[in-house]
């Protein structure tokens, strides 16, 4: 049986109109059912160029034609808060940096894809992270959050007082995509591992290279090693609030994201760029191995 | 005596390059004392078209002249997290939205001014936000910030343990920034007044149209309510983490934003595009005024 995406605000269906202001966009001024009613998979990334590029992989993979003299166009042009592309029944959109950033954008994505009338849709994180005790350009396969006071709730304040939440992956789509890439022929390593998430690049991550910085590189050390310890394998700044926002929802969700540098060995991302864009490109491979099943086409 | 941006960090002298990697600059290929050592305000506001364009017309308001055949051009260019200009002793650079993405923008942002030896420095958010019980297009000049819990201190967690800081503003460049209003001939509303800062844009912040929603319109009200009670005149995404930072480097700091709603009468942003933009332009008219007296310009 199909799933719609619901919201859990019943106010949303009794409003005229809907502007998803950070989206660029609005009920009144496209037909949302028309535009997004066969959207299957959102994948979200930080960066807008990023998440460009990667539309344009997609439609080359997928083999979806456009017609003669058309390119993919940015669906959030008027705005530049977040850029977003639709390849077939996949949507690419950037989330900025943090959960706050990623936040707005998944409030308007699930409306956008509500007002739609979207069904069996998941969303997936495919971004950047520091690894902890894997080489820079592995791939990590979140299997569970945490922020960095090691707890696997998810925290945020509502009509003035904090709240937790659960914030738990979707276990099928997470073990889909590990076994996705069990079965490819890949030259890297992948692995499975619990995510941390910061608020922050510098200090939440234990970083030596900040403006402030009120610890030893012992303590760094100490730190990132009992996360390694507790099944720790990468740090980044969105998981917890977007595995947070989607079990919510209902959302199957999933998140995947490549290692620019081993935090056990540097904090600072010196990699030539080439290369860490050649990395970045990882975790995609694999999610469209998975996309390309899970969507009936073949290889 | 002037004083140096200093960093809280003996690390950072000590490294032989210092990759900001956000802002896509680094110590080995740009000459940070001769391209940045003149800088005396650093302008910070969330979208990077805002701040190309405030880019823009602080060239024209201090009638910098650049040589034929050049114009303005992104610092930031190889990379797209963030954008950055400079007008003369005058930064302006974009931070994303919420406190984690400005908070890097931060930390790079005093990293280089420490490398270039600037002195002097002063920072200030020019933002657009929510107003409480202001007219939209209000401006509102914040004196001290809050969380959504009304907590006047800034949490983060460093070393897996949750620390607090003060998040106070720089009283002498906020009473300079009211003053330079008053003395204005200004069309429109410009209110000292706390600000909440919010890690969300919906929940957080009371509002009734977002993907989740548990709250009624009754509690919403009681909840805005107690915060203009409070003195909070504006909601937004930054300021608090913002104001924590400049503190604790001593770096004076202010925020002044535009307020594109009345939240007592409406959640959403539905102005036509043009008169928010118009709107957004506010703030900058009274920090011009101001820079210009400070820097020793005539009007």
């Amino acid at each position: 049986m199909s799933q719609s995406v619901n919201v859990c605000n019943s106010n949303v269906d009794a409003m005229p109109v809907d502007v998803l202001y950070h989206l660029g966009i609005s009920t009144d001024t496209m037909d949302f059912k028309k535009a997004f009613g066969d959207v299957k998979f959102v994948v979200l990334g930080g960066s807008h160029k990023r998440m460009q590029k990667i539309a344009e992989i997609l439609l080359k993979e997928f083999k979806y034609d456009l017609p003669v003299g058309t390119g993919l166009s940015n669906i959030s042009c008027t705005t530049d808060r977040y850029v977003m592309y639709k390849v077939g029944p996949i949507i690419s959109v950037s989330h900025g940096m943090g959960v706050p950033s990623i936040s707005i954008c998944l409030h308007e994505m699930a409306k956008l894809l509500h007002h739609a009338g979207a069904t069996d849709v998941r969303f997936v994180r495919v971004g950047t992270c520091g690894g902890i005790g894997l080489d820079p350009g592995s791939v990590v396969i979140t299997t569970s959050c945490m922020d960095c006071a090691f707890n696997d709730f998810f925290q945020l304040k509502v009509m003035g007082k904090v709240v937790q939440r659960p914030a738990e992956l979707d276990e099928e789509f997470v073990r889909g995509l590990v076994e996705t890439a069990e079965q490819m022929q890949l030259d890297f390593t992948v692995a499975p591992g619990k995510t941390m998430c910061a608020d922050d690049f510098y200090e939440e991550q234990g970083r030596l290279d900040g403006a402030i910085c009120d610890y030893t590189e012992a303590e760094k050390m100490a730190f990132l090693k009992k996360a390694y310890d507790l099944g720790v394998r990468n740090l980044e700044m969105e998981s917890l609030g977007f595995a947070a926002f989607c079990q919510r929802l209902n959302i199957k969700a999933a998140v995947i994201c490549a290692t620019m540098v081993n935090r056990l060995e540097s904090d600072q991302l010196s990699t030539p760029v080439d290369t860490m864009h050649m990395w970045q490109e990882r975790p995609l491979q694999i999610l469209i191995a998975y996309m390309k099943k899970e969507l009936g086409m073949s290889e």
